[in-house]
């Protein structure tokens, strides 16, 4: 029988990841693998993984291991899905990992239209200050910009022959020219630190990116000779929108909180979530919240509450209709607050820390 | 009524070409709009263009233009194909064409499984030479590998947007990643000299690399704002095979001359070419050869006779049957045997060049 995913605390949006788990092949994740695992990884947010054995051996064993991640550069802000990203990744780099961040400039410009100089500027100013603030420690991770890594370049070339238009199509539904060369491009960053010493490597990722972890394993296992380890992914949910679909979405932004978001903006937007609150208080009181329908809750799990004790209280009251849906949202809201106000004020210290930084290039 | 292209000593392979022009919706080439035509424009063994009147211009007003093509570096050898490039790259460098010639070692490396290394040393000790000693002036022209030009691979990744995997299958024949990725990289290259200085410039080719000048044109299209000229191309003829096939192929070794290739060799292979001699010397002598049919003379009227006066001379006296096949044949095989002594003259020679050249890196 299929290994499913336990959420302690419940979703409504589970039964999605399940089947994303069958399709895929991929493997439920086991936090207990893991020394300290962190608020992602306990609460079954990280949902999934592919490969994460050989990393859990080598943090056991304290082998070199990486993790790396992509930066987008292109807008004025992050969601809360790089959060996560953020998350995993300084939880890998707590637990030695090497760290790498590449800024994907070339395929900001592709695809977002901006310039190479503008794609490199966006990510300076924001992208990797935030980043830093969130809990990367930059004096830990090498950065590059993907136009100026032209190893990656040659690899991504090297790397067309060994993947078939139709391959391509399985996987990400397209083969245009332009998925192909972002793809490619991608698998050659993700193979980045292998290039000069071989050792397994971890990629967080939100579900969308699963094709390209596939296509990397695909191709490693294409090119034995170069002897490259497998690499490794966490996946980790969506945040859901607050009105309760699967995934935030900039094309509907009343649903979608930013990073950083004015507090005012944030709390206006959670106050109008979707919530597992009854009709009437009296029979709230009687039958208590439907918790797992509950967005405000989706969102304190997810990202507000770093204590499970705390959670676990949260989620007693409610669940029993001891907390009103209006206390559960004033306690999100409070802790918004500090949390934006607490972001922007550690994304202004951490553009201090940009100049310092070592970018690689080859 | 479709234009045609008209041969002045014929051969039966004219018709494909005609075919040519019109699948692919190219112009008849016209010799008359330049000065000083050379051989292969003279005799219709450059059958076609696309955009030439535009480089015409530019000779005739002397207003800036450039020639490029690549070398792709595998192998030990070089074919006619490659001596007809480098003819046609010669009349433009000598009629002020800026001049680049690039090696594809990416390409090498992604398609013919040869390192990066390997690629860039064959190039260097026999490629370059070889073109040097075929007429390229190598102080004239401005060289660069594909590995080292950092702006080619940005331009084919942002060009990836610009055209889909239909038109890629159409054009093509294929949208596989390794031919995507290679067309695009040669869009760049293609486009290159135009990064700097906006200008005209021509890409002679054979038939075979048409796909690539259409795919530029139409990605040129795409990006009006650049401001780019539409590359223009001319196209040559293959040189048959000795056999009477279209087109010269390492699968068939008898019939191909390779170059340089030692002269006994060559002149066996031209022993055994398909003639347009008679069955019995009275009826040659009675009807005269079937000159359009002998690639003998094919071989002659392409590459070994430089005068127009001397192969009009040859064909009428082998037309008229006063010239047997043996004769005609003799007059290859010393011809040829003096071409490749040169040629192998030349290339010792211009060994000596290859470590003054300055090779750009962007």
């Amino acid at each position: 029988m299929m290994k499913k995913i336990i959420d302690p605390w419940g979703s409504t949006l589970i039964d999605d990841y399940n089947k994303l788990i069958q399709d895929f092949h991929l493997e439920v994740f086991d936090s207990k693998l893991f020394p300290g695992p962190n608020r992602l990884m306990r609460r079954g947010i990280v949902f999934s993984g592919i490969g994460m054995k050989e990393i859990a051996n080598a943090i056991k064993n304290k082998k070199p291991f990486y993790v790396l991640s992509g930066i987008m550069p292109s807008g004025e802000k992050i969601h809360f899905g790089n959060k996560m990203v953020v998350e995993m990744m300084s939880y890998f780099q707590k637990h030695g990992g090497e760290t790498y961040i590449l800024i994907a400039d070339l395929e900001a410009e592709a695809t977002r239209g901006i310039t190479l100089e503008e794609a490199k500027n966006r990510a300076l100013e924001f992208h990797i200050p935030a980043y830093i603030a969130l809990g990367l420690d930059p004096k830990k991770t090498t950065f590059y910009f993907q136009s100026e890594n032209i190893e990656v370049m040659h690899a991504a070339y090297k790397y067309s022959k060994k993947v078939t238009a139709a391959q391509f199509k399985a996987l990400y539904g397209s083969n245009d020219p332009e998925r192909m060369f972002a793809a490619l491009t991608q698998v050659g960053d993700i193979l980045y630190p292998q290039f000069k010493k071989r050792m397994p490597g971890v990629i967080p990722v939100g579900p969308d990116q699963c094709p390209h972890i596939l296509l990397s394993r695909d191709i490693v296992n294409r090119i034995k000779k170069e002897n490259f380890f497998l690499p490794a992914a966490t996946f980790h949910k969506y945040t859901p929108a607050l009105n309760g679909n699967f995934k935030m979405s900039k094309s509907m932004p009343e649903s979608m909180i930013e990073l950083p978001e004015d507090p005012k903006s944030a709390c206006k937007k959670i106050m109008r979530a979707i919530s597992g609150g009854r009709e009437t208080l009296e029979e709230h009181r009687k039958l208590g919240a439907e918790v797992e329908k509950d967005m405000t809750f989706e969102l304190l799990k997810q990202h507000l509450v770093e204590e499970d004790k705390e959670l676990e209280k949260i989620y007693k009251a409610y669940k029993s209709g001891k907390m009103t849906t209006g206390e559960l949202k004033k306690i999100a809201c409070e802790k918004i607050t500090k949390f934006m106000i607490d972001l922007k004020e550690k994304i202004e210290e951490a553009k201090k820390e940009v100049p310092k930084l070592k970018f690689i290039k080859s």
